[in-house]
């Protein structure tokens, strides 16, 4: 999906809402644990009832590696069923040299069908060039992140450097950054430095975070933004109409998306 | 394994060598590719070849990630057969907030039987402990690597802060340092800081390094070494005796190992 195509969906869906599919099979519904992939249904249901309400999905790899390579399985076959008006990312934070990072890139955007993977910056360049080869597809770079920990590095000076040095490796169409959204009044010093950047910002809902200041000092002329929720969404509810409950918890953020977009 | 365990074993075996076990399907040999599982096979070939020559196999997770779940099965199996008196190591380069941090450790300590596992400081403290609580495993932490771009962000000042901090998360007895060996002069620096802890030193072998200069500069009391080596060792031979030049190639190693520990 191009970054014209993306605006074009936030601009259609009056949404910039990307759905975390945290799924932990610890979690999911009861009802759900005696299918024959338990994570795969409750992903597919969770998509079912919000893609309509949302441009982005999130797969943190965490949770389905956790399950070997049955979880490896349930991954793959939630990234095919991923609409093709939605931008399928990989949270993966992936980050190694050259010929590692050539395997990775082929395990997201070649076996898998991922539009777009996570990556840490902290190897430099040829930890994220090899993705960069393929086309139509996105890095999002870990910039400032929203955990209580961040500060131990990410200082001003680091993530601005790895914000105005990592811009310079791709394009606005091939490279978005994370940056936490708990932390919103950086986000002005975040645009200073990349304007025309997509951000994806996690931390709304479980996390905390405030959307309508995100969306002040963070919006572009291109949205700019895919505000990320995963738990606040997938664990709205716990019973058979989970999935109903989670269109709930979606619609809502997309109802004050769409009125941020068209303020 | 703790640290004396590992220290006994690098006494025993004259070695402070780390197999790296990035293993390709296209480039192993022909006459396996019609096993069940051909790189399986090729591990298991190469474990029993270098077993006795070596105190860790450190597997490297996208070239199985490469293959999908298939390529993940291979890999679980293949760390269920490291034998019990090396290291087994995930070199998986993860980091991600608490909550996800846990379910990497539960993929890699607990689904599957990793002794360590390799992660990214970037997020700071809240991605590396969920790791330190599991007993008798470890963390090694990307300090300073051996890649041409990783002069993009880790100055001197970044990599020696994530040593002083980092060591404060755990102890000499469950947390390592990533150390790459192209620069071994600085390693008398990362010694000024960590002068107790193991490193891990990749980059001996097909990414350069001078293993005696590494030794003369890196070593302590515990040896503190590990010393990795991929490609020079596991695709030295390309034909039905690869597993005999494996072995042949990490006994070169292994030798001048022994002469550094006696020396």
């Amino acid at each position: 999906m191009t970054r014209a195509e993306l605006h074009e969906q936030i601009k259609r869906k009056g949404s910039f809402l990307c759905v975390g599919l945290d799924t932990n099979i610890k979690k999911i519904p009861t009802h759900l644990q005696e299918k024959e992939d338990p994570v795969y249904s409750f992903n597919k249901a969770i998509i079912e009832a919000t893609e309509g309400l949302c441009v982005a999905y999130k797969i943190n790899t965490a949770f389905y590696e956790a399950r070997g390579a049955k979880g490896w399985e349930s991954m793959e076959k939630t990234m095919k069923i991923i609409p093709d008006d939605c931008l399928c990312i990989a949270d993966a934070k992936r980050g190694d040299i050259g010929n590692t990072g050539e395997q990775y890139a082929e395990a997201f955007f070649k076996k898998m069908d991922a539009d777009a993977i996570t990556l840490s910056p902290y190897m430099g360049e040829d930890s994220v060039s090899p993705f960069l080869k393929y086309e139509n597809k996105w890095v999002i770079i870990l910039g400032l992140t929203s955990n209580p920990s961040s500060s131990h590095f990410q200082t001003p000076e680091l993530y601005k450097k790895v914000l105005s040095t990592a811009a310079s490796w791709g394009t606005v169409e091939n490279t978005m950054f994370v940056i936490g959204a708990t932390k919103a009044e950086q986000l002005k010093e975040v645009r200073a430095i990349v304007p025309d950047h997509f951000l994806l910002v996690p931390g709304v809902g479980a996390q905390g975070g405030d959307l309508a200041e995100v969306a002040k000092n963070g919006m572009n002329d291109h949205c700019g933004l895919l505000v990320n929720s995963s738990r606040g969404i997938i664990y709205a509810g716990n019973g058979e109409d989970f999935a109903e409950k989670a269109r709930e918890a979606a619609k809502v953020l997309q109802q004050q998306m769409k009125t941020l977009l068209e303020g």
